[in-house]
């Protein structure tokens, strides 16, 4: 069995997220451990789930994006995580761009979900975006980060219906169901070396230890299909 | 039982979903008649396929988008599908603009379907655009058409995976199997009387009549789940 990987979370808000990757590493689904959470608000609810497990929280102020400061700030970011020795970093929920420093210590291993089903609806508060546009089709994507906001290389996406009646919560509320799904399984996906970046493909290699997970080649994950096929 | 509609298609090229379609009504899935076959092309093969099932073809010279004689063609072709008391304009790979005669005279009557999942990869060839960007759940959308391209309300969306080592034809192969499938769906609903279009949502309704088909509310039609869940 490899090394568990050390991994790094950044939020801005409550990180259900993280917990769903505690959650898995606690279980042992994930090969890894969450040494560090940080927040670029320091009141933000991520950081007291942090605390409950017993893992280490930092907070840096985060100046206005693509300033002097900023970047002063994300090498400040990109500085602790390497003292350490992070292995992967998550985006749960973090609302600021991540800048050159951060992008550059830890290219390939910046990890960052979206609850739109991109390239479709990129931007925030994008299930109500989806619900206005009428779509019949949503879910979430996890990508890795790139310097351009939500349009890294594709690790997994899950899809379901948007129903009608739907408000843009009912179907942000089933989009992070399946959030909580799909970000673990990349997560262990990178922890098992399976993931191999080419352009900006994705590929999902056999595991290279006898120990990881077999499981399938199902970087799309598909809810189950409704009553009343044509 | 309510009246069988008329349908008449506008295609391109080859038309395979005109045969969905054709077939849909023939077997009596489709309450309904394609009475009339429209292309802009002379020798698209859709006319022979119409021909094959004595549909009524009409071929009219489309001028180049947004000039005096593109409009004059699409008021002909309003004025030919008006006399034959067409209900239902389908979209079977057209690849002209539609005009403001033909939208106004059969408003929310005009549907088309696209090989992406909208809002994503609108335009042409998008299947080869999506294997490029990396995505992991792609499918057809069938859409009321509006003056803008590809940008009407939503009918049916369909999703399947995206895999590994996808070539743009293998995903526009599996994308074409759903559109056949869902887009004879789409009519069907829409000669129920079952389509009701509220700003930009389409919302299925119950059958109003007791013969109806008494499907589901199925308008996301999602493959089944891959093996290998998480």
């Amino acid at each position: 069995m490899p090394e568990p990987i050390r991994i790094a979370a950044m939020a801005s808000g409550g990180g259900t997220n993280l917990q769903a990757i505690v959650d898995a590493c606690e279980a042992g689904s994930i090969n890894g451990r969450v040494v560090l959470v940080f927040s670029d608000k320091s009141d933000a609810g991520v950081l007291e789930r942090a605390r409950k497990h017993d893992i280490e929280t930092v907070h840096v102020r985060v100046p206005k994006s693509d300033t002097a400061e900023w970047e002063e700030a994300d090498r400040q970011i990109a500085e602790v995580f390497r003292a350490r020795d992070v292995d992967l970093v998550v985006m749960v929920g973090y609302m600021r761009k991540i800048g050159p420093s951060l992008l550059g210590a830890f290219r390939d291993r910046i990890m960052n979900v979206h609850p739109g089903l991109l390239p479709a609806f990129p931007g925030v508060e994008v299930q109500w975006d989806a619900v206005e546009y009428g779509v019949k089709v949503a879910g979430p994507t996890v990508h890795f980060a790139s310097a351009e906001v939500d349009s890294g290389p594709i690790i997994i996406q899950a899809a379901g219906p948007g129903l009608p009646g739907d408000t843009g919560q009912d179907l942000a509320d089933r989009i992070l169901a399946q959030e909580h799904r799909i970000y673990p399984q990349a997560v262990q996906w990178f922890a098992e070396g399976r993931l191999q970046i080419e352009g900006r493909k994705v590929k999902l290699v056999e595991p290279a230890s006898a120990d990881a997970t077999p499981d399938a080649d199902a970087t799309a994950i598909i809810s189950p299909p409704l009553d009343g096929e044509f």
